[in-house]
């Protein structure tokens, strides 16, 4: 038997599930490059990254994936011999500092735990210590997908100040922009970078940089700039320039209708959203959780992040059955577990176009495999996210 | 008055006109990215592009554009220091090479001349001089858009050769793959790259690089190595390795329905209909060359590449008037002029998704334009080019 056919909904943590109008936008034919309408499509993608990056500071879009992005972010404000420190919360901040370090920085992690956030109160305390100012730059993802831990951005700028330290803060919100809050500015963060292919809606290929006012300060002097990713390049007035080369004119058409969707909906009714779809997954991974044969990978309730719930077996048993029952027999793509748990665990992802049949489904679909496999698990945690759900959203 | 309404015919050299069935391709969601279909695709991608590329060498993919995929085929073989010998004939060798100098290479450029091909035996004769080896590379586009150009890159392979020199010949294919015969093996190219929307018939923002022997035995002691574009990340069995990360996935479902649609028609079927509707726009501008107010960039007719036409007034008057008049009276974007010729002149591309109506309609259009503006030339081009493909083209 099976209950698969009918729409896949695909539940990794992006590429995601992309809305028809972005899908649709991109069946038009290429336009030219050097003038007309692509200049004004720039121009205002540009104007909108930056209102979604929360920064006056200028944003870039390259043709180019989430890896692109952090190796553009990095090449521009830095020289070989730089010391980086990285904030390990998970995953994705490791392998930002591991391209680092090929690039020619010299990189220190300042050590997490799989299932937490990084301390800012161990930052500042890291950063206290170089009086020297060795530290150039601080890598830290606000979300992690593979852990599903949320970093608070605000408190890091925060200690960063309070150490008094230099080093430019630089933040990886591939898995949380245009999902949750986040205020560059505000927040004193640096350099930030994302992709395309999670909260923004778009297909993948499109990765983004913004520069605050000592991010521009750094490029100037820095010793790892290449062609592709330098920002001066882009700068001028010429089209062509803003990308190097071809605008990746298709992936922008999606683009420019998926920010028109978000703005439509209001960035702050987007992120009550996401946290509201998040809370309804984690009431439910809680019931589960009775069971003791499955947990939150995050520890920590207010450190779980409002786009992906990553959850681990207890007993090192892999999920994959599940995973399998999932996809197999309900048409529900769930995210394999990464990093520290690979293998022995599954990840949820709530994130973009993602509303509340789609996220009560799949936890009805997961809560059908836990029954169908006979894992041990506490009963009518899918209820428990209606219930949830029907007070928050009031008639 | 204005005929405009209707198809818009995109007449620049790339982004080139997208079939409806690689639009189509991408009207989809997204699939897994660690599993699932998008490993075999990827697999008959890679193995496609090498066919298409004329090597036993591997293939690279990347989430980038044309000048992405310049940086990834410099910074794979290269070091900073090393020696780089750029054959001029037209802008992007020139840019290429330009490329090569930010990431820390030094270049010698061969001059050429903006209407002539790169001459093989001078680049014997440099190569010759050269005997402490100190040339690693040399950097060549097979075609040039700007000037119009085609190299001849089988004999520049044999005048390598003849030199004895070890020098990687590396090749830009950006504008002729898929269009125009081109052999990476058999012709002794080291490493050739291309993107994905001129011949490709692709949305823009795929980047490509093959490798061969010689290219991979330099790659290992490359110094100019970066996490992004690195071959050896790439080379693994994981399917998320083989883009560095999120691979672009809706540019992919693009990519498989073009090639699929090359390889029906055959390769060398796609070749003739290029030369032959090339040598139809040839025809009509060797008529309109009578009226001696333009001609054609490349002074020689042998020199004179199969995708794109390159025109220039002969007296340096604007050619912006008749352009203009072209897009918006008739609906044709042609292409401006570029490099040394920028401002006086235009070009008409014949290249990817292109077929006798689109072409003829063009030249009527161009031949329109030629009238209603009173720039002196000769008559019935248009129809010489029909006459010709009448001959071509037997019942």
């Amino acid at each position: 038997m099976s209950v698969a056919a009918g729409r896949e909904f695909l539940a990794i943590p992006g590429p995601t599930v992309m809305p028809d109008a972005v899908l649709q936008a991109m069946q038009r034919p290429a336009i030219d490059i050097y003038a007309g309408p692509a200049v004004a499509l720039t121009d205002g993608l540009l104007r909108d990254l930056s209102t979604i990056f929360g920064t006056a500071g200028k944003t870039y879009i390259y043709a180019a994936n989430g890896h692109g992005a952090w190796e553009a972010a990095l090449t521009n404000v830095l020289s070989r011999g730089d010391k980086v420190l990285v904030l390990e919360s998970g995953r994705f901040a490791i392998g930002w500092g591991d391209a680092a370090k090929m690039l020619g920085a010299e990189v220190e992690v300042l050590p997490g735990d799989f299932r937490r956030a990084v301390r800012p109160e161990a930052v500042e305390a890291r950063l206290r210590k170089d009086a020297k100012g060795e530290i150039k730059a601080l890598l830290v993802a606000q979300i992690d997908t593979a852990s599903g831990v949320v970093n608070d951005i605000e408190a890091i700028g925060a200690a960063v100040r309070a150490a008094g330290h230099d080093a430019l803060l630089m933040v990886d919100t591939v898995a949380s922009l245009g999902c949750v809050p986040f205020a560059m500015d505000a927040w004193g963060v640096d350099v930030a970078m994302a992709g395309s292919q999670k909260g923004l809606m778009t297909p993948p290929g499109l990765g983004f940089t913004a520069a605050g006012p000592r991010a521009r300060a750094a490029h100037k002097k820095a010793g790892m700039r290449t062609p592709y990713w330098d920002w001066t390049f882009r700068d001028g007035e010429v089209h062509y320039h803003k990308y190097c080369g071809t605008p990746p004119e298709h992936l922008l058409f999606g683009l420019r209708a998926a920010l028109d969707m978000i703005l439509a909906e209001g960035l702050e009714n987007v992120f009550a959203r996401h946290r509201l779809l998040a809370e309804a997954t984690r009431r439910a991974v809680d019931v589960w959780s009775e069971g003791q044969a499955i947990a939150f990978n995050i520890s920590e309730p207010d450190e779980r992040c409002d786009t992906v719930t990553a959850v681990v077996t207890t007993g090192g048993e892999s999920a994959q059955p599940l995973v399998d029952y999932c996809a197999q027999k309900c048409g529900v793509v769930l995210g394999r577990a990464l990093g520290k748990s690979e293998g022995r665990g599954f990840r949820i992802a709530h994130m973009g176009h993602v509303n509340a049949p789609m996220i009560l489904g799949t936890l009805g679909v997961v809560e059908m495999g836990l029954a169908a496999l006979g894992i041990p698990h506490g009963k009518n945690g899918a209820a428990a996210a209606v219930e949830y759900l029907a007070k928050a959203v009031p008639a």
